[in-house]
């Protein structure tokens, strides 16, 4: 079993999926035995992408340990969001730019973090500090993955580095910016086909802060009233979660891409800690959230701050 | 408060001195407001470097929060072995070689960790990344360094990386690897002024593992039979340790620098779980280790596995 996995955490979006592939290309071309695999369903962005790009999606795995010593981990360190066997295996390597949290190792490895507002902006990186071309379609699904993580540049995630390796990327795929990213976010958007628990589950990551299980699932829309019309069944659903997986909160929230505003819907015994978190008054367990688009530097720090 | 300090673990050694200073020198050519600072006293080793290549030695602290507000670690990053208020800081970046522990951030950070036996290794590259060049006393401290974590080159800890960058770093700082290299380590190896307190805690660092709180200290020497010569003090020296500490094991490393075997004495509950980590009969409270230098590689992970 010398082949490695790279795989990006449970419910993928498009940064984890196109990280798992973009990272097993290069390691191949560097003579390494690996396989991208990913951890659930392909959404709608990213298939979006793949399509466009001619990609196939990596291999869904539930398990690794059957298959693999060692694993590679994109786009995520965190042990819950992570395989449901990670501690069976060796991890060899992490490329991410999440927090490092409930991460632990008996062995040095090669862990690759920045503060960047996507993964595939380090991989940009690691590709040219291994003097390896990135091919056209890899890199469309790289810049696919800024243009995701980033809201279209809009995320107070993103930084000068992710827009300037979205541009250089983009220049390789031979699309145009705007137009090309404008449809993906709308694929990504088009949640009609979607139940209500995929809906919550979609987007969805738990974290465990000052001792709480918190989820916290994001969509993005172009009408939140729209995701919102089927509130008591999105509730109901939620609250199974709630009770299925022992939360303090889940907080769902639905983004709209195009204003970038966002509607937080909060449930369980911490739903208060939501008030406090964004200084906001929970009605029917909504609040608005003006210009908050990202779970990373805006949702989960402030409900982290509010817990603690 | 905007500056920022940079150190390496408590109980300091050569790699992490000189990684603290040689990253303090880059970020401020990059501009940025940085200190290096120490958690602890100099040994004779890197003494021994530094007044070779005429630098000083970082700034002693106890606590940083009354100073910064963001502290930048290297050569290190479990956090008993960091600075008693690193809770009170933020990490803002990591550059290290162990494994990944008891280390946890709210917010995305810089993380550089490879599997290298030095952290100097990884600093090169990051001088080479960003286009500084190496003054030579900066050079002649980081191959210090190298010669140092690797024992010459001969710890398995020492991967091809590391000697190139040892030899490129020996080129610019004007200095025979070899020649500098056993002087250094000797100057290290003269524990005639230590007292039995100093002897155990000179290196010592404290790990976590499967719920046992294990300290691991190492000495190097020439003759390990002289540095035992005062076993009955060491002994009441590190019960001491264990009951202040409420450790569960303390090995006491001594490794001879000569022909890279090392002795091991250990005390505490946990006394007996040596015999099995490394397939050894305690006899007065000591065993021989046969070619066992690298408390990274060879001693942690065996004392885990067997506690585990």
């Amino acid at each position: 079993m010398s082949k490695t996995f790279i795989f990006g955490h449970k419910n993928p979006d498009t940064d984890t999926i196109t990280a798992a592939l973009a990272y097993a290309y290069l390691k191949k071309q560097l003579g390494q035995e690996v396989e991208a695999v990913r951890l659930g369903e392909v959404n709608n962005e990213t298939q979006y992408a793949l399509d466009y790009f001619k990609v196939e999606a990596p291999r869904y795995v539930s398990t690794v340990a059957d298959e693999v010593d060692s694993v590679i981990l994109v786009d995520h360190n965190e042990r819950q969001q992570s395989v449901d066997d990670i501690e069976k295996v060796q991890v060899k390597e992490v490329i991410d730019h999440h927090r490092i949290a409930n991460f632990e190792t008996n062995d040095p490895l090669y862990y690759r973090a920045e503060p960047v507002g996507c993964t595939a902006t380090i991989l940009k990186k690691i590709y040219q500090e291994n003097n390896v071309a990135i091919p056209k379609e890899i890199a469309g699904l790289m810049f696919s993955a800024i243009i995701s993580d980033s809201l279209l540049f809009k995320s107070p995630t993103c930084t000068e580095e992710d827009v300037q390796a979205a541009d250089a990327l983009a220049t390789i795929a031979g699309v145009d910016p705007q137009t090309y990213g404008l449809e993906m976010l709308k694929a990504g958007a088009d949640l009609s086909d979607k139940t209500v628990e995929e809906l919550i589950s979609l987007d969805a990551k738990e974290f465990n802060m000052a001792g709480t299980s918190v989820e916290v699932a994001q969509v993005n829309t172009v009408d939140i009233n729209d995701v919102l019309a089927n509130q008591t069944a999105i509730e109901e659903a939620i609250q199974q979660t709630i009770d299925k997986k022992q939360l303090g909160l889940f907080a769902f929230v639905v983004t709209d891409i195009l204003n970038n505003d966002s509607v937080i819907l909060a449930l369980g015994d911490k739903q208060k800690t939501v008030e406090q978190a964004f200084d906001v008054t929970l009605t029917n367990n909504q609040a608005l959230l003006k210009g908050v688009v990202s779970r990373k530097k805006q949702i989960v720090p402030n409900i982290q701050g509010a817990l603690a």
